[in-house]
């Protein structure tokens, strides 16, 4: 594909609502990864795709052509290797809770993962809270740590899909991110080449979260289960609430030690919900159990037997970090200044909006607003109070971590307003909204 | 407009169907122009633009951004200068015939043309088959012409709409050329920069012509209208046939010797028709008759006494051109060889393919499918029947000059297929399908 007219041929036929075969999109993003295809042609492929979608033929063959862009890990001889992805949204800290606790319980798990952008938080980040946590092990590095202790959480290698980075980035400025086609075959390509057998994806919906409505969080998951069936990858997509944040802390070093008492059988109830229901998926994915029950019961047990915790443990201490930040969570970065809300009158939390925590997290520098930037580990917000909580009057509903920012104020007021309340009962959240699976 | 996001935000706002101040238009075209905006967000735009379109007051604003690049020639000293465009056809030769027509008349004439690509031929490219003829004015000379003799044709100087230059090229290469705001602004910018009072457009409407069928064209003649009055500019768009190709020559140096005949009152009854319409709207934009019939009448009368003929000689002598090609056209360039097409029983014409016949006639040489690819003057078809005439059985329909092409075996047969036929009478072609005017 040197010649100029069939790449034009490629984007009119899409521009007009028609089809790519498999071949024709393996030789664009080829060539695109080559240097052999202009940005800016790429840039009209993908506003066209935005406009008229792709049907679930060319997604598997498009996500195909990203996977196979570059190096394609082998982790046959691991066994079932399973993977976990979140689609991100704000408090997620999942990942750090569920994926101890399966690789506690057996299942090899080889997780790259990313960082944070806008107010969705990103686990490298988190990660690397802890002192002297790596997230560039090498592909050597990330093959021999998995065949040591069975788990790694790193950043993910430049070799792996290079084709989805350099159309992120190109996305990322063009105005074609929101499309279903370009953000499953996006995440489905990385996960496809880093070799898992089986991934559990965590689709996030509301407004914290990419996916703003069930409709089109369930046809992104339908997607990336009908990318994982055309690449013998079994994919179990739950749908999960991102109205108002999951769990209490929102912010990297406060994320952490959340998920440690999580860990420790003392988290907030949601993420605890989240952290069973997603690892028993990866239990039955990673077959080390008959049934959901079977599996459920497994993960209480290593929660309870502190073999999650220290496998955690195990992970950052085996990745450079310090391990007695786990052991004691108040070795973890901490703001120098803590500032608490407190209710006005005796209420009921009607609302947390999920967006505004997550964006005034980025302002009290616990997020970026662009990539790149730096970001610090210490600042964030503990909610003391969940939608359906009631709060006396005079005590506190959530505790701001700062570290006197100028953007500290309008962080404050920006927490205080995602804040809605009720003299009456409110009920609870649900958290789980949906599951989509291949069998 | 240096920040990236700042471009971003204007690509998500017309992806989601939103609207774009003439400020914010100006800055993205102004801020490309100077190359402070990468290709891949200004394709990224364009197909959002083809996708949802852009209102009266956003084409009128994104044409005078462009219009604005570069340049823009003031001609008020000259009185009332007309310019005439036509949107590009198969043997659209009516320049060549209107404009020294018009310029005899009395009405300065100002004209900026381009060169053919794909199945539609370029004025510049005709022109060229007379030697010597020059292209390249500067600007300094352009006005010197248009001073001494009230008649110029040359090429597009670069100083001129550069934005639409660019903006042109990465539509090309990118799959947006097809959309309303953008044809229509790419066009107009061009004639605001280069200064003229009025312009009379040709619409062609077709199948050898880029609108297909009349309500894309009608939409496209009203855009422009609509630009121009925005711009003080009258606009007057003829909508005519493009279904079988203009008179009877197509290749370049065919289409001189046609024009020359037309001016000397010998061409055929649909080019003559055309000129003296066309002619006459100039006469009337140009204020030089009080009416149409008085207009027409002046354009009569220039074909009558010859001074349309010695004004194309004058133009093209003041050009650098061989003035002895148009006093005898036996002497422009020849191709080697002819084949004669003849009927294989009596019939009557009923239908001309005239994008079939651009094809045969790139394919002949006569034109390019690639910008800069050279062209051979010498080659073309004329065609010795139109739709609803009646070839007798053996008589000749179609005269092919070629050159000895690889390709002239292709294009014989495909010049043959282009011809349809009919036992029982046709009706002509209606030329002129509708007239679009600002006041």
């Amino acid at each position: 594909m040197t010649a100029g007219p069939r790449v034009v041929d490629l984007i009119e036929r899409k521009r007009d609502g028609g089809r790519l075969s498999a071949a024709e999109l393996d030789q664009l993003i080829g060539a695109y990864t080559r240097g052999a295809v202009p940005d800016y042609q790429l840039a009209a492929f993908c506003m066209a795709v935005v406009w008229r979608g792709m049907d679930r033929v060319e997604t598997a063959a498009l996500t195909s052509a990203m996977a196979r862009s570059g190096e394609r890990l082998d982790l046959r001889r691991f066994g079932r290797v399973v993977d976990k992805h979140s689609t991100g949204g704000v408090g997620d800290k999942t990942t750090l809770v569920v994926v101890p606790l399966v690789a506690a319980c057996g299942v090899p798990v080889a997780k790259m993962s990313g960082r944070g952008l806008g107010f969705s938080g990103g686990t490298l980040d988190k990660l690397e809270s802890i002192a002297g946590y790596r997230v560039d092990l090498s592909t050597a590095e990330f093959l021999a740590q998995l065949e040591r202790i069975g788990l790694v959480v790193t950043g993910q290698t430049a070799d792996l899909a290079p084709a989805d980075g350099l159309l992120y980035a190109l996305r990322d400025a063009t105005g074609t991110v929101p499309s279903i086609p370009l953000i499953a075959s996006s995440v489905m390509s990385k996960k496809i080449a880093a070799g898992a057998h089986a991934v559990v994806l965590d689709v996030k919906v509301g407004r914290g979260a990419f996916m703003k409505d069930l409709p089109s969080a369930r046809a992104l998951a339908r997607a990336m289960v009908g990318i994982g069936a055309a690449h013998r990858m079994a994919v179990t997509c739950l749908l999960t609430d991102m109205e108002q944040p999951l769990g209490c802390a929102v912010g990297n070093g406060l994320e952490v030690a959340e998920a440690v008492a999580t860990l420790r059988g003392a988290g907030p109830p949601d993420l605890l919900a989240l952290a069973r229901l997603a690892g028993a998926e990866m239990l039955l994915r990673g077959r080390k159990a008959r049934d959901r029950r079977g599996a459920l019961a497994r993960i209480d047990r290593a929660i309870a037997d502190g073999s999650g915790l220290a496998k955690l443990r195990e992970l950052v201490v085996a990745q450079g970090g310090d391990g007695r930040m786990i052991d004691d969570t108040g070795r973890l970065p901490r703001a120098p200044r803590t500032e608490t809300l407190r209710a006005a009158r005796t209420a009921y939390v009607s609302d947390i909006a999920a967006d505004e925590i997550g964006l005034a997290s980025v302002r009290l520098g616990a997020g970026r607003e662009r990539k790149g930037d730096p970001i610090d580990h210490r600042t964030g917000i503990v909610l003391q109070a969940k939608v359906g909580d009631r709060v006396e009057r005079g005590a506190p509903y959530a505790q701001i971590h700062l570290a006197g920012r100028d953007t500290d104020r309008a962080a404050v007021t920006q927490i205080e307003r995602a804040f809605r309340w009720s003299a009456r009962a409110v009920p609870r959240r649900r958290l789980v909204l949906g599951r989509i699976a291949s069998r």
